[in-house]
């Protein structure tokens, strides 16, 4: 949508440098492809070599970018915040939709409002409550009792299981699964015997959840995502589990059941958590990286090892396998170093 | 479903301390949100201190206790499995359904027992076999040929490939895919040529399997999981894989094609089994782990590394990308000490 | 289907060795569990020792096994692309089926080819294009504007975001999908803003995407695979990535945004590889390694933990977290030690 120089400035709020405010943008793109029409941005050094080429009619830029650059700017302290502001503007999303596709099927007892959209093949069960603005593309199930807030939008094939909370503006992505039962069972002679799991799943407001994530709902209580939350694709989300609001977590995540996270957060990807630990606000995990003791204070945690060529890693690693041994032998070797200076010393 | 107190210590196995029999029960809860009418359970030493102040009409306890607790109680050397049973009668799952949705799809060449349900949107190929009382929400595919077992039940948009047996009392979590194509492929000057996978998947009773877990089918004999197999959700079984009797595996675990795993044992989180292995019968393989050799022994096994504060990993990390050469160091240090002290000696 | 061993050998690529090329083939089995009228394959060295008790009718055999083997033999220096080839003209894929089920859900303005089929409760938005030969199972959903290229082939409920090109004879697994919004947030004072993912995915001809396998489109270019890539089960690529042809990555792998990988390449299951990166031509990477740096030469690269039993882990564990120190005091024990030394032969 075509927008000028001047009211993106001013609804997505940074301040106009050598600009025309009436130059009208029709796209966005990166620095190195834009044309003109296009607004772009600089939000990562790596890229900053490409102002100096680049063809965008405008670029969004930190105040201390745009001191040496000659040509028009959107400034922010923040220019990735107002690219993303941006980038709605001149892409908006699909319009919404209403009504009900006729190959939906629902339960005479539940409830969508008149300004929601249920997409073809959804499912719809008994006592299930489909607020104002919902868009629901096809082949989602919501299940018995659940509640979809207020412009939520589901894509194709999403599962909400039954009695499943869903706050307003939350986006779930294709074929994640909600409500899931959590893995939770007691052996009895060497059989296992399942729980039951009578809890459930409230998603705070404002939420985002990655394609095939799956979160399972609490054995007793509720597992809860605060608001704010963002998901990456592929997570499994356990039982109890409590995230704090705008804690976001990269692809690829396990966490345990019970796990309790702080508000704040961020967790890299393939990282896996140990049930029922506790994670302070503003805690940092670095990409996979096994946490298993409760971390209590902000700061950044890691254990991923990094990859080395194969030849070196080998020889290291056989050394890791020994190196109980290896310690013990050079505490031994100062021990007898410092007795010996001892003995050479009387 | 409101039950005596009596009735649950018979049926779920335990024998009545400081209770009467004729106490009505009508919920399940944590110790520390149970109310009156509620039955509770400690199964983790961490929960205890909750006993003094909890409000429970009645707790399912180990004998030791049950000894100093002064209020009602089931009492059971596995309070666990007690509470499972317990839990399970006064909340029972939801009643099953019989019939086909009038929106399946159903070739006419399938079978469907009388008892079982087939809810909307249900794709039934040629041949395949749905028996009594299986349970099938919304969105489920069951390819040619393919067999669900008595009293199974299938969550939403499970897929289900041709030629599949499904056991009785499976359950299986929405968006799960078992039967898929095997990663098997030749490579011929650089290209990859699809082997056709030819065998398929057979699961045992009682099995559980977690939502958007995928289990591929053998290439020319079958993927078996033995009766009372539990998998968690997001694993991958890759091909031709064996996983023996009450094995229980966590989410995110991706076994390797002909990984041939025993009888009960423990897989914990986000583990990885290289392909071809043995692993013996009751082996615990502790989270994140990579198992790169069989395992012929029962016994504990690890390799996931634990978090520290990124700094000191760093820094223990750069060592151990020169571990080697400290190990040589460590060992010229030695031999020249000692050579020394012989020369001393002498 | 039945096939002479001579038409095997002819189509296939090999050579006959102690055959009689009139010989009928009705079924492809392992060296243990072939019968009579079975042809079987050694392509790998563990299996030899079932090459003495085989009673398949053929065997497809190296050179150097087929030297020393008295029976049926086709012969080929690369014996498993032919066994593949010969897998699939004796077990030939399901036939096509053409035609449009009455229960998907088809916009007006899409197009569909004559020769292609799609499944029940498949949905088809405005815009989308399904070519000649494509084959879509049930529960499929093509977003708008999506091209599915010719013979391709997706399995059930595999969901197409909008605006995705997939090239010809594409297979894509159950459950898959294909441009969902990639992770792309601001942070502003705390709370995420998210960014609008705008570019698209675009898949090359003869590519295999595993079952509930994630693939993000981009920002604002497209994530690309090129022509013959190989995915497994339950991989997530981010937005942004590129896929060199050829490349065959296990199952799940987590590749971030912007990552560039190769032609060629190998990647085990269970990797990570950090955002940004590049990752050179004719790479492999074993299981469960994490990439941190791009690399620059092919080779073999690994970080993945072997594991060891729990105790002899443990005690190793404990002293890489001290790695530092120990690294230390060795350093110092050797200056002291060199200085002694220098301090006698004065």
């Amino acid at each position: 949508m075509t927008q000028t120089l001047g009211k993106l400035a001013e609804e997505a709020g940074g301040e106009l440098q050598n600009a025309d405010p009436d130059c009208e943008i029709i796209g966005v793109a990166t620095l190195q492809h834009a044309a003109e029409g296009d607004i772009s941005f600089l939000a990562n050094a790596r890229y900053r070599k490409y102002l100096k080429i680049t063809r965008a009619s405008a670029v969004i830029l930190s105040p201390e970018d745009a001191a040496t650059y000659p040509a028009a700017a959107i400034v922010s302290s923040n220019p990735y915040a107002v690219y993303a502001r941006v980038a709605a503007l001149v892409s908006p999303p699909a319009p919404v939709r209403q009504g009900i596709h006729n190959s939906a099927s629902l339960d005479p007892e539940c409830s969508v409002a008149a300004s929601a959209w249920v997409g073809p093949h959804c499912v719809i069960e008994k006592g299930a409550v489909i607020n104002a603005g919902v868009q629901m593309a096809a082949g989602c199930f919501i299940g018995a009792d659940s509640v979809i807030g207020t412009d939520s939008r589901l894509s194709a094939n999403v599962v909400i299981c039954h009695a499943v909370t869903i706050g307003a503006r939350v986006r779930i992505a294709a074929g994640a699964v909600i409500g899931s039962d959590g893995f939770g069972m007691a052996n009895e002679a060497g059989r296992w015997l399942n729980v039951p799991q009578l809890g459930s799943v409230r998603i705070g407001n404002d939420v985002d959840i990655g394609a095939n994530t799956t979160i399972d709902r609490g054995a007793l209580e509720d597992t809860v995502l605060e608001e704010g939350v963002r998901l990456d694709n592929q997570i499994q989300v356990a039982h109890n589990v409590h995230i704090g609001a705008h804690t976001a977590i990269a692809g690829c995540v396990g966490i345990s059941g019970s796990v309790r996270i702080g508000k704040y957060c961020m967790i890299g990807g393939g990282s896996g958590i140990v049930g029922h630990l506790e994670i302070a606000d503003h805690v940092i995990i670095t990409g996979m990286t096994m946490v298993t003791k409760s971390i209590t204070r902000p700061g950044v945690y890691s254990s991923g090892v990094p990859a080395q060529e194969n030849d070196a890693w080998n020889r290291n690693y056989a050394r890791f396998r020994q190196l109980d041994k290896l310690a013990r032998k050079v505490h031994s070797l100062e021990r007898n170093f410092t007795a010996e200076k001892r003995q050479e010393n009387k």
